[in-house]
């Protein structure tokens, strides 16, 4: 085992874990945002940041003068998460009490995108991710914008998967226990759009808008 | 301004900062995870963690085998976070778009619960903090499963929160665009409880488990 692979093996309850790419990169693409961690003079930061996922690569945006996107073009170590929360798991002892997730970590090192061409495919990238189908409504960036906005992206050098479902697990003892046991879930659903104050009423709410019902998102998560 | 508040100072937008205790600790108390930070050999990294704040402090738990665990017990220096994402921004350009989102980011170092009392709380807190209600009913752990079981506990030395809410803003001239704006709401709710397959059909669903159905997180979503 490499050092570097060292720093993503799953040492305790390995059965939860997952090294399949197609697994991680669900995973990360269902995220709408991210927690990038990073270390300065020996001191750990974790920020929250929006990303896009381009084959395995992410890329990520901000301000030129943010500290965080100068010290991921600077090519320093970072480690990044995604994390999805499915469910509270009820066990009839609080020892076995859990939680139902998905979640990626991921070890990368950074590059700033500097070319026009390239900023803007990242752009898109996280448009698209975010909102699919907005990329080619909305206003396109000036070049003015573009220079005020930092693209930096970074690729995905090693990534592990943990991912728990499933009712809960109780010492067989416990099973008789007169305590209600199973899985709350946990829904994510987009409501109903709210208008900007200033939107005209001949502009019409596109279809890339009109999401999965909450209903819809609750019958989904009800089957096995 | 000492090196340590130098470390959650918000440079940039700084209007959408705070250093609230109100409104960091609500942001915190949302939260049913968090993403903690940390540095070993110089290298980052972030693992999702359950948490309760008991006041000033977080507590967390895990295997006694765990590495972070053993990382913060030993009072190395953390980065924690805690982030809602609300909505999604949608402006008429691409460069406006934005997120309405709550998030917290604070730096701690932490110490080992050891003592039989003080392990009992943090895991209450802990239960209570996911579920509230639930410590009463569940099973209380066994010496052997409080062996089991690593504590540790953070003071939150500093943090700080950012939180956007609102439409977007967009410049001037692109408020006539035919584009449409406003905001995408990202709504989360408890569904219905899914009773693990061996529970005894004598045993009831507590009230504690009855949460606000879907349509009542989406009826509050679009007051003003």
């Amino acid at each position: 085992m490499s050092s570097n692979l060292a720093r993503t093996r799953l040492r305790l309850l390995p059965e939860r874990g997952s090294y399949d790419s197609a697994t991680i990169n669900a995973i990360i693409d269902a995220a709408l945002i991210c927690h990038v961690a990073f270390v300065e003079a020996g001191q750990p930061f974790v920020i929250p940041m929006i990303h896009a996922r381009m084959e395995d690569r992410l890329v990520l945006h901000g301000s030129p003068a943010s500290r965080l996107l100068k010290h991921i073009a600077s090519g320093k170590p970072l480690c990044i998460s995604m994390t999805h929360v499915d469910g509270i798991v009820l066990a009839r002892s609080v020892a076995h009490h859990s939680m139902n997730y998905r979640s990626v970590v991921l070890f990368s090192t950074g590059r700033a995108v500097t070319s026009k061409a390239e900023k803007m495919k990242a752009l898109e990238a996280i448009v698209e991710h975010i909102t699919p189908g907005r990329w080619q409504e909305a206003r396109e960036p000036t070049e003015k914008e573009l220079q005020a906005t930092a693209v930096v992206e970074v690729t995905i050098e090693e990534a592990s998967a943990k991912v728990r479902t499933g009712p809960p697990t109780d010492e067989e003892e416990d099973y008789s226990l007169p305590v209600w046991a199973g899985v709350l879930p946990l829904l994510s659903a987009y409501g109903e759009p709210v208008p900007d104050p200033r939107l005209s009423p001949d502009v019409p709410l596109p279809d890339y808008l009109l999401k999965d019902s909450l209903d819809s998102v609750a019958k989904n998560k009800r089957k096995p």
